[in-house]
């Protein structure tokens, strides 16, 4: 994994507004079809005559497709964090249709960082990470509130 | 599809409070792992020694399987949306993991109707989907807000 490349992160290493990257994912038709008939068998994402006539104007992935590629994206992205990437619910939107053949990134930006009073070695910490498109559209946003554990004292 | 079973829904269709349920869908173990490799490849998800050592205890679906799962038994359920199941964003929340072999179900209550007032042919609905494992604790709570369309009026 990618991830392996960067250094792991403590609720101590991050400040508010800090920014993380990651690598780009290309979302295939044949996946988003096969992705599709598995989990969310709509014509919209399954047959690009229905999708032409539907409200996305065209073959659409489904949002939970863009979802699954964003989180692999974060699992190997800038935003490696000790303990793994542990979502414990958020808000999350889709403001514009994945495409066929669409190359993503995602951008995870730091709002909120807060201890936990009670277990003093984690915290919750709000992220927003925005899946853009290659023209720089976001596709989807979703602001999560992250588990994640102190540096431990004997580092 | 089973969807075929239920009766296409309008906004004009649905009530304040109203409930909707699914069919059951079993969360399998090789699944769970193969998705988690494909998208989510974090060791609490793929590994059962190193689950155990996690804080999940033991081996977890990623929340995006979860979540997938979900809409696959929307899409098929009684919530059977004319034009679709079509998802703008919301509230996701899972409050304890999906374990391997867990029996899912989803029930669907229908908390707001506002029909648009620019677009006359439809509306926005909120809608609280929330997944039990077998046990009936809720493993994923998603309030969503879905595009709905009014029944057209020569019908």
């Amino acid at each position: 994994m990618n991830s392996r490349l960067h250094p792991l992160l403590y609720l101590d290493d991050l400040c508010f507004g800090q920014a993380f990257a990651s690598d780009p994912y290309v979302m295939e038709e044949a996946r988003m079809k096969s992705f599709a008939g598995e989990f969310d068998p709509q014509p919209f994402h399954l047959d690009d005559t229905a999708a032409t006539e539907s409200v996305f104007r065209g073959l659409a992935a489904s949002g939970w497709h863009t979802a699954a590629a964003t989180m692999r994206m974060l699992v190997e992205g800038e935003l490696h964090i000790a303990g793994g990437s542990i979502g414990l619910g958020g808000e999350i939107n889709w403001p514009r249709p994945t495409r066929a053949g669409d190359t993503l990134t995602v951008t995870s930006e730091i709002l909120e960082i807060v201890p936990s009073r009670s277990k003093p070695n984690q915290g919750i910490v709000k992220v927003r990470n925005t899946t853009f498109n290659q023209n720089g559209e976001p596709v989807k946003i979703f602001t999560a509130n992250l588990l994640m554990f102190r540096r431990p004292a004997e580092t």
